[in-house]
């Protein structure tokens, strides 16, 4: 039987902030980072994850994954969901770890890459992407994996198994479908805050070009250069083309209604993180407010609990499940199932370091085997650091191409983790010297 | 001037696991610690602070503390609230090290901690213990040091001002009163889940004979132990000591009502954490049904956010402020203002190491310059690991006495930290060459 013989950490840093690429109303100086793990493994392929961060903390990142590893070392390789449902919820229930959360912040983010890298070696072993590892799970199986706690007053296992077994007829030919056409995306390549007006138009148009049917802007650091550039956005894509806004919390709930009112005449298709993550009250507040205008959030939504209240409060109408905010691929089938359930549809956020390379397995299982749609679904893109990925994403046409390499597509090429490492990387020691 | 010179972070860990001291239905064996912080200066006293934890993960809560060294080193020593709230304002804003939460776990601790120390060398400077410091600051000075970002809804600036005007006459006179007879205490120490029956007999016996009116129960693990137990206490007590129970996070919605109402008919004074810590729709639910027994969370709540939406929604009836969850003085004293304009009385989490030390300084500042009252309030004791500070938690009668020592009180005795380091103190090796 292969034993995980090896946890390997690495601070990882991208020099991203030179550029202002990623720069937003909250961050506006990101070096985008990933706390990355390796599972090494006695007999066949290793196991990926990683957290992405903006910069600093990455080592504190780097320090809860390692925090984890007598949980995962010597242990057999997981190969089963009941396996990989087993190795969660004994990360979740280390009653002395939970103290640092209980499920949220560094502390679970860790435990998140621990699985997802998990989730990784599973995969590969099996053979298969893991969109299509999941999706070829029974409902049983795909319940096994949640940690119904907290859950039961919006999503008992009898009502998981129901949705699932609705989504039973057609998954292959939905399966064979996403292999021929992809699966839609979106754009935020040309709204980052920090980028000048030509360079905003020219980014539209390049989306347009390459056949992008809806992009997002930032907002939310000055209203009177919102106005110009979604006006200058507008004008661009006509009004057909959806123009989502991201305001990344930097707003109470008075001022994100009053702010988007304002942009209300260019027709915004949703407003992203108007507020607090944590904020259910406000979210509901401010979508009562703005209809028919969505409210969507979720990149920093904590946890499952979270994005429950969120769903029972009608306070979200578009969920943006994150690859790497939560407890893995566990709970983020916990999230789609909630999603599932109340009838909302699951836009994942990507961008970042890797991020698009992961959730498009989960977009692409929730099709399959969950909503079976892809109706008002979408998944962010950003046409930036995919070339560090061993299996990087691909979007074609506006939509994301199916993965077909084994596992979740986590790995990092080599080249990378040797330039890049922080902060003994030659990347890092030359921008120190000069 | 003087500067703060140096930032030491040492990980302390008590094995108080091998008496079952702190064992609930959650977290049955913990080795309580502290990410212990000590701010050097060039001039004058040192800043002391530190994060409870439970053992596993205080290593990566040093590595956070330590993450936020740049931020206060060879920076000028503060002194005022001005200076105390750039401090914590420029903490809480670092865009970066945000996104490790945003003012959640690890990362929010880390900073709670960093701000606390901060204090507890402002309030040297000044001669003062906290709770005189703070108190003898104007209403406008308080205002100036919260975040009023994703408060506004339920709080402004004005309104907060408002609260504390409206607690200015009477201050000197309820200083004095405190100095004299105290603050109310309930105790906790005789009902940890692990202890049998004739332990938590003997020590609810010596709880009343020590003074005390109130006793807490853990609860949560089996439910006819729970209502063997309560029985047991309650015909200990009588009918005019109140008894609370503690849940600690164990039960989903439906649990939590149909396990409070089996302990119903011995009175329970409140439920404290029926639910997860993030569920604050789960805990209006829980309070709806079970009325008149009060509910209490807060030991967990991350945040001022949380908080706000726990009382904007009637969904506590006791806020339980913790001095080392969020992020230090500065967020609590947010709270207490949340907590006073929604007239929902604080009864402050204590026990683990140093948190009784830490919260008696903001129960007794809310009594003197925020609700102006002890009535509903009390701090929770728990008589253990007191030793091991310099300024130790007294109470006499069932009181907890106003400490008169300059600062926070958060300063651990040199032979502690010496002895109890991790790994390498001789406590620790010593119990590993066993």
């Amino acid at each position: 039987m292969a034993r995980i013989t090896g946890v390997e950490v690495v601070d990882v840093r991208f020099p991203t902030s030179r550029d202002r690429d990623g720069s937003d109303a909250m961050n506006p100086d990101p070096d985008y980072s990933a706390a990355y793990l390796v599972l090494r493994t006695d007999d066949g392929p290793d196991g990926h994850g990683l957290v992405f961060t903006i910069g600093r903390g990455n080592d504190v990142q780097v320090a809860a994954i390692r925090s984890l590893a007598p949980h995962v070392l010597d242990r057999p390789v997981p190969e089963t969901a009941a396996d990989l449902g087993a190795l969660y919820r004994e990360l979740v229930g280390d009653s002395q770890l939970r103290w640092l959360g209980p499920e949220k912040g560094v502390a679970h983010m860790a435990l998140g890459a621990v699985v997802n890298a998990a989730w990784d070696l599973a995969a590969r072993r099996a053979g298969l992407p893991v969109w299509r590892f999941l999706a070829g799970m029974s409902p049983e199986e795909v319940v096994g994996l949640v940690d119904f706690r907290y859950l039961s007053d919006a999503l008992t296992p009898d009502e998981a198994l129901a949705v699932l077994r609705a989504a039973e007829p057609g998954k292959a030919g939905r399966a064979a479908a996403l292999e021929r056409d992809g699966y839609p995306a979106y754009t935020t390549s040309p709204g980052w805050l920090g980028y000048p007006d030509a360079k905003v138009e020219a980014l539209t148009r390049q989306a347009l070009a390459d056949g992008f049917d809806m992009v997002k802007l930032k907002v939310g650091g000055d209203l009177a250069d919102d106005v110009r550039r979604l006006r200058l956005v507008r004008e661009v894509v006509g009004p057909d083309v959806r123009v989502a806004v991201d305001a990344n919390q930097r707003w109470d709930v008075g001022t994100a209604i009053g702010w988007m009112r304002e942009l209300a005449p260019f027709d915004p298709y949703w407003v992203e993180e108007p507020t607090s993550p944590d904020d259910v009250l406000a979210h509901r507040a401010i979508a009562d407010a703005l209809r028919p205008i969505k409210v969507a959030t979720g990149e920093h939504v904590p946890n499952r609990v979270v994005f429950k209240q969120l769903l029972q409060a009608g306070a979200v109408d578009v969920v943006q499940l994150d690859a790497c905010r939560v407890g893995g691929v566990n709970e983020n089938v916990a999230i789609l199932l909630l999603a599932a359930k109340f009838g909302v549809p699951v836009c994942p956020h990507a961008g970042g370091v890797g991020l698009c390379e992961l959730v498009r397995h989960l977009a692409m299982f929730d099709f399959v085997a969950v909503s079976g749609t892809t109706d008002d679904r979408a998944v962010e893109w950003v046409d930036h650091l995919h070339e560090h990925f061993t299996d990087p994403a691909v979007v074609r046409g506006g939509r994301y191409v199916a993965p077909v390499a084994p596992g979740f597509s986590a790995e990092l090429v080599p080249a990378t983790l040797a330039d890049f490492r922080y902060p003994d990387g030659p990347v890092w020691t030359e921008l120190e010297a000069r």
